[in-house]
């Protein structure tokens, strides 16, 4: 199962070009192409006369021809010419997807299309300003569900344990968490006092001093969306730290008149399902250290692609295991209320669209 | 479900040797050999002891011995000697196949063997001319059902889409197509006046003017057999070409004292299902064009090859996506109605067979 | 279904060692490691907490640390320990698996743990003497399930056909077996009287006399452990070689007083199914040819390995025959006997289990 009517990735915008192009989500395969003029287009890639795909056919201007016997459609999916018959049924058509660029990615709806509102698309203030830079990533395919990453996602405490060289303090997992939800995501985040630094800021910022104030926050807005932010900060009064709860895209910093700066790595990581077992993943990176340092950005991304593998093993790891069966019963500890709350949302969600 | 009560094509008859040999037909693996003196046997590949493949034991004589416990089956399929025992039960035997060596191929019978009559054999006239040459194809193993080939080979509005540079005048789908069902076969045929010559013609006689009348006459007996016929003829009263609508073999001709030739390449498409989704394709051709040439026969052969190989990528291409689901709703066209009546004719085949 | 309540071999003593180790038994995968002191360990695959593989976690001391939240399990599977969590949950626990080292291998009990009873593991008499020795196998993992390899075992009639260059004497599938039925396992045996020697012997000892007595004695305890014989004897009084018949492992042997050696290879083979349709094959030889004669062990190794192939070969193609199913009525021969004991013994079993 999965929640139709909401905006998912579904390329890097420079993925899709005149060329046809075939990629499935939510169990859906979809031919994803351009117009002349550079719109972006998805249509449902089957034939509705034999199911040949669309995909391993031909475009014609805005349109795509057929490959089995020359059958033309436009945008909207609706047939526009059959070779040798003047009458076009009404039936002939295939599904159009709605489909929107930004923040250079084509997000897609595969929901009911009147419900597709642009406006509902996420916000990236970081994008929209040149105290950030970003640091462009990757399209992942990993065969997983979707939802082993968003949990993983949401969760600070498995940072040491899998990320030890890259995004740990070393001791993280010690320090208690805080779960909040709003409307429409959940939160868990930790502070951590005097912390030794993150490897991967040593890597960009040779000059941080030993010990840091240190946090992470991790959030998560089902069913796709994933911003993880870690940052350091001058030791000093570190619970001034704060950050707006009610906003998904919102990054800590200190009080107005506190001198100190905030030195944040923060992760925008997207999930479309391709199958229940099988996921696109696209991320990217901003950071407001460095700006300008294509060096930095450099570092920054080798980090980030080292960092997603080490995710990648553990969650295609779970996935394989759960498979295979013969589970014991499942232990809820601590760390798990964000879990919990993610999925209880989620299960809503799934709900709301069959009523 | 398939048609049992038919003759399918098992092999090239050089491929039954006196080495063992498996194939699958019907979702029934097979085992074929030769006599020593050279008549072909096809026996279920399965002994009854404890199932192991028959192909994996050793002839001894016309019989075989099962590789584990020595166990020989005859030809008949009945046990002949048991190691160690003097009584054979009568259970203790295979199924064996009918088995016809015609027209280069070795043709089996899955159904009731009482109703296996040689007989019922296509006879393909053009193999006892000299006025015709053979031009041997392959067996072709795809992944797809036999029936979406059938599809394929009752269906001349692909050509221009599908085979552009091989078979096509580029726009044979503008005309209309006669759609005619008769006893056992179904018709699809086209006549295109004025046609650009198809660069197949030119490929192996060069001196064809350059606009010829031009017909395609595509004819499928369910569930296995499929000639297909494109021929052209000098620009004249191109209506004249003419051919007996109750032959699956018959040729189209000129009426008597016309003095124009008949240019014509025919493929012979036979398809043997493995499952219901794999299937032994087995072709050759046949023209009156060139005949004695062994060049022409060459390029013929290669252009064959490059053209099946374009209808296998369709043919696979809608199986996959077939199996991923998730379909739009089916459109009926014009170009349809041979294949209606396809089905319509299999359908009461596998219904005729149930009762 | 599976036998629990019985000890498989799981792993050759030396496999298991300080690096986690993952294999699957009666489809539940195992994660094996060795305590500081070397004593052998072995839990569920899998946390608890969110079903990582425990086997890609890291040893703390004699526990593993989960790779993903770092929670701790000591050899009895308990948790030990929860980062950031002083009260750990009774129900964070995974199946702790009994363990044994013996004859060189590592015997665990997948069943209930307080009826694994270290006395069951078979006694091998021959590894507790200096009149035998033994020549080390391998793991061999093959594709098809325990049963086909235990019917294997039990059945010296398929030598011949199978081993015709190694354990064959040419016409033993010609001479009756006899089938016993005794406390927990199954005989089938058979003499031949002036029996050409088979190759395995001569490789080993190039004086032995043109023909011998020999004989085959196949013994299986279901569901996992076979015991195969092989000897020949000098010429004479070929009936007055005997066994005890309620023991598994007793070797054949002459009369007290006769004078004659018998010289015997015996292969222990053990099976532990991975799933119902694969198997981990365990096997190692004994002989009492060229005791401490390095060259013997060597050869002896080779035809063992040569000869577990063939019979894998065999298992694996009825396997994959079965599978694809469409099989003529199964036959049952004089041979069947053993075979079909083995079967009841093997349902009575499952059965117990079940109650
Ligand atoms: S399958 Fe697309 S036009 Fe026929
Ligand atoms: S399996 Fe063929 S003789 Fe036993
Ligand atoms: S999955 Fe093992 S500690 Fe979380």
């Amino acid at each position: 199962m999965f929640v139709k009517n909401t905006w998912y990735v579904a390329a890097w915008a420079e993925e899709v070009t005149r060329e046809l192009m075939s990629r499935k989500f939510l169990n859906t395969p979809v031919v994803m192409y351009r117009t002349e003029k550079g719109e972006p287009v998805a249509l449902e890639d089957a034939c509705p006369h034999r199911y040949y795909p669309l995909s391993k056919g031909v475009l014609k201007g805005d349109s795509i021809q057929c490959g089995y016997h020359g059958m033309v459609f436009g945008c909207s999916g609706k047939c526009e010419r059959i070779p040798g018959q003047e009458q076009i049924p009404k039936s002939a058509k295939v599904r159009s997807f709605p489909m929107v660029e930004r923040w250079g990615w084509l997000w897609i709806w595969m929901g009911d299309p009147e419900l597709a509102d642009p406006e509902k698309i996420i916000d990236i203030p970081q994008l929209r300003t040149d105290q950030w830079h970003q640091i462009k990533g990757e399209r992942i395919y990993y065969k997983g569900s979707y939802k082993l990453m968003l949990d993983n996602l949401l969760d600070p405490s498995h940072v040491p344990f899998v990320h030890p060289t890259i995004f740990s303090s070393g001791n993280e997992a010690e320090y208690p968490v805080d779960t909040a939800s709003h409307n429409g995501f959940v939160t868990v985040s930790r502070m951590v006092p005097k912390a030794n630094v993150p490897p991967i800021f040593r890597t960009i910022k040779a000059d941080l001093p030993e010990k840091m104030d240190r946090y992470q926050v991790y959030r998560v807005s089902p069913p796709s969306l994933c911003v993880i932010e870690t940052g350091v900060v001058e030791t000093g009064d570190w619970k001034s730290v704060v950050m707006k709860e009610d906003t998904l895209t919102e990054a800590p910093a200190v009080p107005e008149g506190d001198e100190r700066k905030v030195y944040s790595i923060r992760g925008f990581d997207f999930m479309t399902p391709e199958t229940e077992s099988t996921t696109h993943y696209f991320w990217f990176l901003v950071t407001n250290v460095g700006v300008g340092d294509e060096q930095v950005k450099e570092k920054l991304r080798q980090q980030g692609i080292a960092a997603f593998a080490e995710d990648i093993e553990v969650v295609e790891g779970i996935q394989a295991r759960v498979e295979q069966g013969n589970l014991p019963p499942q232990s809820v500890i601590g760390i798990d209320r964000g879990y919990i709350q993610l999925h209880r949302m989620l299960e809503k969600m799934l709900e709301a669209e069959k009523a």
